[in-house]
């Protein structure tokens, strides 16, 4: 039996702020740091061990790794990060208030870019500084594969080869992993895992900061997944994401 | 022309208590990560860019570079992590005070430990509660390329092979490469690079957290080498390191 741990970034300042943050490389509020040192404390005092460790190139859990393995004295795991790890992309919202989003183009229609599987936000112009297509931590990729706007599908296809080539054949070599993603990129690992519906999957939230185990078996199938620690408080974090952009 | 920057880490809690430390993994003090944070600073100041950043598996190097790569914006790089990269073993000698060891045994015994090429200092007992035989972190490593003790000669010898295999092809590939590791297994690359006899390499002394260059041609052959930022200052360093023994 594996075990394979995923947790999403702590508290970002764009979390605070209720903004669309997507690729941008916002930081981890004060909030988030604890969360992230939390993460590690409870897997410390849970017994968890790893071998390996992936995250995105995005710095909110990027650091939330750092302070996890911090916690855990094991800094010295070898770190894997990976642009397919990132959070959807956002396109034009990126760096828009979600309130103030739902205000102007209603809550309907910001639903629909936040929750369906298949829906696009309006893309960014490649010549909008707030483009990634000239940032150096992209500048190996193809520019077709730093996209301009995702809707879930999308990420969950950049986020799957990764799945398949690097993470799957390490996990079933015996590697203890854990992962510090992102919201939606953790969506797209749970709904392969679990084999979710596209309509079900824009109604899983993942909450910040708490590792949430699965228990796989020889094939990575999934026995079991539970969050660490206190259920219901994960319970009330993932109802306070889906509550995010409401007016 | 391939430049490639080599910094120490910054003071640990045993440079401040003057305690021989090898592979005990002892953290960074304030100064320390301030020191990690100015290197951070001066690189980005001077515009450097890297591809690759290679650390040794002790947190105080690890930290270095962290609050390096942070200040430089640029905790997405890649990071590779080896044991090969760690401080010189120190034996039995690991937590004791420099200065006490040297009232013990008499400044010369321990001048001879500090700074002979080809005497080690007198080994750890494997069953020892200092040894790191049992430490998850080299649990891939065959026992004997765990060290109980070493001499710079031994440092050398092990250090060579990451140079070889690793780093060297990859700067000769063209990739821009930083190095946050320690006082030893750094003297380790310098004296093979600039070709520097064992008699001299024990008067090279390589002060915290100041970013060292060196200039290589497409052999890898230096071409100069300097420290970045104020040079009085990293010599002034360089100096206090050279005099820590004394009792």
């Amino acid at each position: 039996m594996h075990k394979l741990v995923l947790i999403r970034h702590g508290e970002s300042t764009w979390n605070l702020e209720n903004r669309f943050t997507g690729w941008t490389d916002v930081d981890l509020t004060p909030t988030g740091v604890s969360q992230a040192m939390s993460a590690g404390k409870l897997l410390k005092a849970e017994g968890y061990e790893f071998d390996l460790a992936y995250t995105s190139v995005l710095k909110r859990a990027i650091h939330t790794l750092w302070y996890c393995l911090d916690e855990m004295d094991r800094t010295w795991l070898p770190v894997h990060k990976s642009w397919r790890l990132n959070e959807r992309h956002y396109g034009a919202l990126q760096g828009l208030n979600k309130a103030e989003t739902a205000q102007k183009y209603g809550n309907e229609q910001v639903l629909v870019w936040r929750r369906s599987y298949d829906t696009p936000p309006p893309p960014l112009d490649a010549a909008d500084p707030r483009s990634e297509r000239s940032d150096p931590r992209y500048a190996g990729l193809s520019s077709e594969d730093v996209p301009l706007s995702e809707c879930l599908q999308d990420t969950v296809a950049r986020v799957l080869p990764f799945w398949n080539h690097t993470m799957a054949p390490a996990i079933r070599s015996g590697q203890r992993v854990v992962v510090a993603a992102h919201g939606n990129s953790i969506r797209a690992l749970v709904k392969y895992l679990d084999n979710i519906s596209d309509d079900a999957i824009v109604g899983v939230n993942i909450p910040n900061g708490i590792p949430l185990v699965y228990e796989l078996d020889d094939e990575l199938k999934p026995l079991r997944h539970y969050y660490l620690g206190d259920a219901e408080a994960a319970e009330r974090a993932a109802a306070a994401v889906a509550s995010q952009a409401k007016a």
